[in-house]
């Protein structure tokens, strides 16, 4: 069985290996700070008797559990805690595969790398449907995709690599969609957080059987290491989620569920705007200096990705490796996120530095 | 598709909720304090520049990596870490099982329960060998069971549940049965640094394309909560495996990691010899007052457990309810086991109180 790796690690470990001095664009972590609650919920930890240092229940701390349920407005039976919203997509398109009502997973295209990758390992098929140059995802176009055969659409808003947000009304027909052809909408939202058009629509607004909602704190609470997240299930569809997570992961990590809830019950929304208003702000900085460089970029309307395009320097693998040699800057090759991005890189605003790197490709590209 | 789910986290809640004092031998949570240098590496953490909180290398630190394969003799590239020895375990199970050589996992009679749920959960069937009624495990028997059909054979040793540690000689056996049948031995050594009995033996100590070692520190350092594991795949098979691991997890939780680095680092054996002591203390205890009540017992060589048999009270799930109402004392079924321990019952030496435990009992059968 061969899988498409994503390539992050790879191109991160070639930056990193650069004898020059380069402007990390690569992964989605963020360089802002996490919460100082998060911190003193590993300081309180360190302190703690020895059973808090054993399992945690499987689906996660029941505080927790409480604590998302009550801010997702769900029953906390519907919620399992997984190790970040990478488990949280792998148990939710398991779950719609072993529905046996299909084995095609419908994605779009551009799409984010893991989640083909995981349609493999699950023995699902792979059926792309694509957005819109802006990114905008017709519904229409994901009706025509979907079929008896589909186990599942994934979908995640605010959008990586695109930045596009789903209006409510596309969220919505996306559950009619799935629910039209037996299938679970798998709505991955873990940049809710940062959504900078206030136009973001949860899945979970839309009430029905058919849509498992995926989400995490990797993003929120600046916490990609932590590897919290979880999954909302209808009430039908938890019990054998839960026992896929039981058997595959035991448990999460306790320390660091431990240090979320403390982040979660201590920070008030002061503390999410300001990390908006610094990616408004980086957007800014980033895409004027683009204009100035003359290149096609989007706009995003939330998350953290720019997706670029230089005149004839394709997204390829080797030339993001020639710009971090030659310019400087490290991106992701538009490659990786499917046919309709090769000529595309993507840059991701996780550094201070964003107006300095876009004026090294301006410079490099004149 | 239906699992089985493990019971452990049913007979917990059910022990906790009892109305009367209960002494708790259900699960293989050590009571015994993780080493002062793990908390010390937590209260370390809190004070970390924000970039340690993001994305560890998703194959696990490189600094724990390292450590792992100068302990087992192994090459680094070798080592992935995983969210504990639960991950390991499904990494190594499907790594055989997707190099399309067959698709049946041979198991022992008693089992650890995770592993025929794992083999589930792969699309797998399990064939079973009886291990004797002291555990021990005769690799004729394997041999028999096994065939082209045979991807994986699971051992455990030292073994959980019923104790026994497999001489060198089984273990070297285990691996050429595996090499005959092109099959995949797994050889999860989670109870290593618990070998009471002097006689543990690696399957590392085989060199062979075919033998994967799972293992971790949720036994050793007392630390069943922080989820930190660990799987030694031979060359050939490690890529596919740190692709899945990527796929279904991203990474494991880096300060629990990190955590573990110091511990490994700075714990001398002083440490794990004095945890063997306690146990081998608990073992007298527990088994001198089963001789007492007239019960048959196995006497463990290593790992936590205790199985033990009282005439006419068979290991059932309804019977382990009423010992926990009505004696106070709450162990595992034995049928969740296996059909050959429908009769026995499980004890976990995880309490100070075993001795009074052993006296419940007593009193209760008398």
């Amino acid at each position: 069985m061969e899988y498409e790796t994503p390539l992050f690690f790879r191109v991160m470990a070639y930056a990193a290996d650069a004898d020059r001095d380069v402007i990390d664009m690569v992964s989605g972590n963020p360089d802002w700070e996490p919460p100082a609650t998060l911190r003193e919920g590993l300081r309180e930890y360190a302190d703690f008797d020895a059973d808090r240092f054993q399992y945690p229940p499987s689906e996660g701390l029941v505080e927790l559990r409480e604590e998302i349920a009550a801010r997702r407005g769900v029953d906390v039976e519907q919620v399992v805690v997984t190790n970040g919203t990478g488990e949280a997509n792998y148990l939710a398109m398991a779950r719609a595969m072993e529905r046996d009502a299909g084995s095609e997973i419908v994605l779009t295209d551009p799409v984010y790398p893991y989640y083909p990758g995981k349609t493999t390992i699950l023995g699902g098929e792979q059926r792309f449907v694509a957005a819109a140059s802006d990114g905008r995802l017709d519904p229409a176009d994901v009706r025509e995709a979907a079929s008896e055969e589909t186990a599942a659409i994934v979908a995640n808003s605010p959008n990586n690599p695109t930045g596009a947000v789903y209006p409510a009304e596309t969220v919505r027909e996306l559950v009619a969609i799935a629910e039209e052809n037996d299938a679970i909408l798998v709505s991955d939202e873990v940049y809710d957080h940062y959504d900078l058009s206030g136009r973001f629509a949860s899945a979970l607004a839309v009430d029905s059987a058919h849509r498992i909602v995926t989400s995490g704190f990797s993003k929120s609470l600046a916490i990609t290491g932590f590897r919290v997240g979880y999954a909302i299930f209808p009430p039908d569809l938890v019990a054998n989620a839960k026992s896929r997570h039981m058997l595959v992961n035991v448990a999460g990590s306790r320390p660091a569920q431990y240090a979320v809830l403390r982040a979660l019950r201590e920070t008030g929304p002061d503390y999410y705007e300001a990390n908006r208003e610094l990616l408004r702000d980086r957007v800014d900085a980033f895409t004027n200096a683009l204009d100035a460089a003359g290149a096609d970029y989007t706009r995003p309307e939330g998350a953290f990705y720019v997706m670029a395009r230089f005149e004839g320097y394709p997204g390829t693998l080797e030339n993001v490796e020639r710009l971090i040699d030659e310019a400087g800057v490290a991106g992701m090759p538009g490659e990786a996120f499917g046919a309709s991005r090769e000529e595309w890189l993507r840059f991701a605003l996780v550094t201070p530095r964003v107006e300095e790197a876009a004026d090294r490709l301006a410079a490099y590209f004149e």
